[in-house]
């Protein structure tokens, strides 16, 4: 499992820095494009699509471009997220914010030129991918990140700010904001390893059950987690008077529901009939991980 | 020819419309995506491509959804310019910017939104378009608005101001800021269209010297506009000191410039062999707007 971790990762940033590096564009952007891929991110996403690929015994490279193509999609919303109107953070991952290096104007062309050649990225895979496959990858990604998906979640969670939530409604966010690229992630590689129907339909319901159990998590490490693993300010949920799911189920409560999940993902991953065993070791880092 | 535009206007216009209404999305994200796209656009992109179809005999209806895809991308594009760090605009066509209606975060998620949603749009097509001519139009889009053109051009833009510019840097900007985004236009009429490679390259020059007219008009009318037809405030340039065609060139270089690059646009329409009327008709639209 580490070992796959340990191979697959430097493979990703590879790519990822290569990818930017050959584009013909301004220096500036370029620079603030790469500032934030190589900030040091888990590539929890890419990771969970190689992953599945090796679940149908496929290798990882033939996903490469839809694995940068994601990543490349969450580090545009964490650079716009970041922004003084959003979530006005100066700290990512342990360094200075995109705007704050770069400033605004370009944190905001950097997010939308990673947005948009992520697109560029799948449409241009090599033949060994289909057309009909690569038209589903972009349509679903264009919906997992979209006005229905992510950038859904980030309205509802702005839209949120300051209110009393009910479980459902903080369900919502999560689902969108961070739960439908970790669901694409693992469907992406479904799609490109061939399942079957019956096969994607439980890798989507544990990649479900997972999303959640990351967001959980998340909350959990807002309180319990350190400044110096975090590479980012801890208690800001509090401060921010925001509702997590310690707020509302208690601690007790949010580590019983963080398990829940983590027991549903893993028993959806035994009925896909799939070599299992890299998509359970991720969803145990997922429900224990300190960073 | 105005009985074309007359039909297909209100094609665009409804279609952008029922498509952002159709989406399962919070409402303030929706108001915020339509506002803009429901402020009044000359719709001179798609109305381009819906011409370049007629061009070879073919009806609007099959490149509706690229035509909406570029109309929500320009749409996005003019969001994120007016923004408070970029132009910092009040008054876009006559009404109040996205965001001084709905706030900066929301402002940036619906440019986020309209962008992602293009490509949905596209991906989504029906089976009257192959698979093959559907990644090219969506690989193509991402390339004319993404770090290799739009985006590109926005980056140069921006580290221009204040700067004294060369008439070469001045065209990069242009060529790159709004020329690849309306050569695109006229591009994907051609390969729905089904055009000839000699015909696609005569319409890719007839669209390069298009897209300069259009922006050397856009300089011109800062000067000689009035605010009523144009919706904005004019003499904006002067003020923030900006290098133009105008500045560059003289008013009347600038004109010479203008006609120079219509006359050009009309010689390659014509080797490309095509019912070029509307095309013309077009060229001399942009000639001589006022708006």
């Amino acid at each position: 499992m580490e070992q796959f971790l340990n191979e697959n990762k430097p493979r990703i940033d590879a790519a990822l820095s290569a990818y930017i590096a050959g584009l013909d564009a301004p220096d500036t952007l370029k620079d603030a494009m790469l500032y934030s891929l190589e900030a040091g991110g888990k590539r929890i996403r890419p990771l969970l699509l190689f992953a599945t690929l090796h679940a149908f015994g496929k290798k990882s490279e033939i996903g490469l471009p839809v694995a940068c193509a994601i990543e490349m999609i969450h580090t545009y919303s964490l650079i716009h997220d970041d922004l003084p109107c959003m979530d006005n953070d100066d700290l990512r991952r342990g360094k200075p914010t995109n705007h704050k290096v770069f400033g605004e104007a370009t944190a905001i062309l950097a997010g939308d030129g990673l947005l948009t050649y992520a697109f560029q990225l799948i449409a241009g895979m090599d033949n060994r991918v289909s057309a009909e496959v690569k038209l589903k990858l972009i349509a679903e990604l264009a919906k997992a990140a979209g006005p229905e998906g992510m950038v859904a979640g980030q309205m509802a969670d702005i839209e949120g700010e300051g209110q009393p939530l009910s479980l459902s409604q903080l369900e919502y966010i999560h689902r969108h904001k961070t739960g439908k690229m970790l669901q694409y992630s693992v469907l992406a590689g479904a799609w490109l390893a061939g399942a079957d129907d019956a096969q994607v339909a439980q890798l989507d319901e544990f990649a479900s059950h997972l999303g959640l159990a990351f967001q959980i998590r998340d909350d959990i490490l807002d309180i319990e987690g350190t400044e110096e693993k975090m590479g980012k300010k801890v208690g800001s949920d509090i401060e921010n008077e925001k509702v997590t799911y310690p707020s509302l189920l208690t601690m007790d409560g949010a580590k019983e529901k963080l398990y829940f999940h983590i027991e549903a993902a893993k028993h959806c991953l035994k009925a896909a009939r799939v070599q299992e065993e890299i998509l359970r070791y991720i969803c145990d880092l997922v429900a224990t991980r300190d960073y």
